[in-house]
């Protein structure tokens, strides 16, 4: 502990209470550290980012970043000897200019506080991860956090102009500019952007802000069966529709939202879009998607008002919450080729009766992200085995292991299987560059030699 | 020459014809190299790069990949010692998959045969550089070109999703994905767009193709004054709407084209801007665009067909050569914050009257992306002074010396008040892991130590 002595007495607030280390060592993955961390120190500005990560370069103690602590993957999880650096004090929305379309913002301000206070000037912060309510900006930049509109609008990187980051050495790194376009130097912002930490820890961001769509438009659909529903999402973009949400449940999932809500969704059809078109138009649009949706659908709704258009979204945010009701999950983050999407929904199917573990599909279908969620369940069959064939499936089809969560710790193991090593070789080299001292979240993101 | 025996020996085709050389050597930025290079080698498959990159490496002999010569930075220009990279044989659309929304080029096509080759799908590459008909996307690629319609669909690095890369090692690296979501590892492929050739030769790669909006909708419009005419690009942007395109011309330009045309554009108005909407619902949001318009323009006239669009962009078109057959130009291509665009023509025209330096500008308004084109006329003002002035403007409004241009050679001594030190050594360093021996580009982009 005398590494840390020197660090503690000139920094305002951190603690080493067990019941506080062992929150802070901990995200949503479900993850388990391998004990807990030395301190988590709450920073209250820029210099106490720079002072912790200097002190750790100097002494080589790892430090993990942390905002809301809401990362899937593991990210966040920080185990023995490690240093907590928590960013969730650094919350303040510092400047909205509204008719430049830009906001500067720390990196502990939750997404949807952001999007609230741009509203406020007709504008809105694109990107939407589904925990906008409670995770961080700094958090989604970690991630390159996606949502339910990235297939029209981008995800996260599509929507950062600069950062102000520190680096392993603990130096001030400004990257990007504040103008919407730019090709100074090398693209540093795009580089930090979805390093879960590795690079260096974000103490401040500069992001776009479009205007609020004038008008928005939702339907929902049921199809007999998931390569029909997958068949209308193709026929959409062959029409030239240019939806802002296209997003899949399998029928495990409609049944889950049943059970848990006494509702029969699943009698309506064994797959379901929702689909939602915005802007200008975005009533003649959605005409025209409901043809192609009614084509083939059993079941076609429409929204005539907000309230309307709320009451159809509710079945896709129910999904999550009516599977976790089941027992602890992992919350998986495919991506195949849109086209291929039918194929992966039938290869999770093939998964689940080879292993009988349970598992529930959604989908960003436009996008081609898939969501397959697995039940942990203590009585249930071991999910390791499923989870590696989910794995190899998203690489057999040409995809990716992760869309928007990251690959924190608990996808490491197949990191080189989609990356080749090359490429890893030299992301480990580009990981040298930024943090010599290897003490930025080591063993995430990139993972260690 | 003996250092090149082994080499060209191996190559099927390359030249060393000083007529060759020469015609090798220059770009469109008007930059003059110190000699001829060695050889220029036609690449005419991954392997021919490799063996040559490879070659180069061991021998320390610099090499400066090259596409049509179309870039004005100088990011081409190569002058004695050095190797030209040709890769404009390499020119197959490989594959086209409009189903996933993606296609597969090699560097060498020529941007305008993509777009057209996605077209017989209903599809579009949607960055549109004012060079499409005779530039390649290994070049766009290279700077991250821009055109009319990023305000709305982003530039190059928005559009590729993955790409092939013989780094300076002489290794082939895959970068990125085919899906259109990811984030396994860190993202090398927004790093290498934009970089100018210094950190690898891209041989082939994958981008996103959007459908042809269905409808599209054009209006002009002249102002009194260029304050007007900024004022009511943001008017449109406080209304919510999202042109495709807002391009503005300055009385200077308006002028050059009449006295190219025989026309009288600039009795009309001081100031010019061309405005498009595009999809579902274009006509009506050019209605409201239009209302917000005529609010303060003293002309404005709408398309009622594709001629008649035809027509009003013609305007547009004719800026650049209008004003290149007054003489040799520089093409400056600085960006501000969309509120300072007044701002900048102002501080333009303050330039033109303290140095005598004739400045035409135009801008794609709606990023804030201004072209001032820099007349070089032997009977007048040297240009230096106005040039670094200009620089100078464009950083004091917070703005950056380059928007889709690249920093090439003409504008690296401004590169360390843009991007200081800490930036700076940390971009020279990511260039040493990809390009350990600096044989790729040098010079260029972020310069030499």
């Amino acid at each position: 502990m005398t590494d840390l002595d020197g660090l503690l007495s000139g920094l305002p607030s951190w603690s080493t209470d067990p019941a506080d280390l062992a929150r802070a060592g901990v995200d949503r993955s479900g993850a388990v550290p391998d004990g807990l961390p030395l301190v988590v120190v709450h920073a209250t500005g820029t210099d106490d980012v720079v002072r912790t990560v200097s002190h750790a370069a100097a002494h080589g103690i790892p430090v993990v970043p942390r905002g809301a602590g809401s990362g899937v993957s593991g990210g966040a999880l920080a185990g023995s000897g490690t240093i907590v650096l928590d960013l969730s004090r650094l919350n303040r929305i510092v400047e909205i200019r509204p008719d430049d379309g830009i906001a500067v913002v720390e990196p502990g301000v939750i997404t949807a506080d952001l999007d609230r206070a741009a509203a406020e000037h007709g504008l809105r912060y694109a990107p939407d991860p589904a925990s906008a309510a409670f995770s961080t900006i700094g958090g989604n930049i970690a991630t390159n956090a996606g949502g339910l509109r990235c297939v029209k609008y981008g995800v996260t990187r599509d929507s950062v102009l600069a950062l102000d980051v520190v680096t392993g050495t603990g130096h001030l790194l400004r990257t990007g500019r504040t103008t919407l376009k730019g090709v100074t130097g090398y693209d540093l912002t795009s580089l930090v952007v979805g390093s879960e930490g590795t690079l260096g820890v974000v103490v401040g961001a500069t992001v776009k802000l479009l205007p609020v769509p004038l008008a928005t438009a939702t339907a929902t659909a049921y199809f007999p069966d998931t390569r029909t529903a997958v068949e209308a999402v193709t026929r959409l973009r062959r029409r030239g529709l240019r939806p802002s949400t296209i997003e899949f449940l399998d029928h495990a999932t409609l049944t889950a939202i049943d059970d848990a809500q006494g509702g029969d969704l699943g009698t309506r059809g064994r797959a379901f879009l929702l689909v939602r078109t915005d802007g200008y138009g975005a009533e003649d649009e959605m005409a025209a998607v409901v043809e192609v949706l009614k084509a083939t659908a059993t079941v076609v709704e429409t929204s005539g008002d907000a309230a309307a258009a709320e009451a159809l979204l509710a079945t896709r945010r129910q999904a999550l919450p009516s599977i976790e009701r089941l027992g602890r999950v992992l919350i998986e983050d495919v991506v195949v080729p849109t086209t291929r999407l039918a194929d992966a929904v039938a290869g999770i199917e093939r998964i689940v009766r080879d292993t009988g573990v349970r598992i529930f599909t959604f989908a960003h279908a436009g996008d081609g992200n898939l969501h397959p969620i697995v039940l942990v369940e203590d009585d249930g069959p071991p999910v390791g085995g499923a989870v590696d064939a989910l794995f190899a499936l998203a690489l057999d089809l040409g995809g990716t292991l992760t869309g928007e969560h990251g690959i924190g710790v608990l996808k490491r193991d197949w990191l080189a299987a989609e990356l080749g090593g090359t490429s890893l070789d030299l992301q480990r080299r580009i990981k040298s560059v930024f943090d010599p001292a290897g003490v930025l979240n080591p063993g995430k993101a990139i993972t260690d030699r």
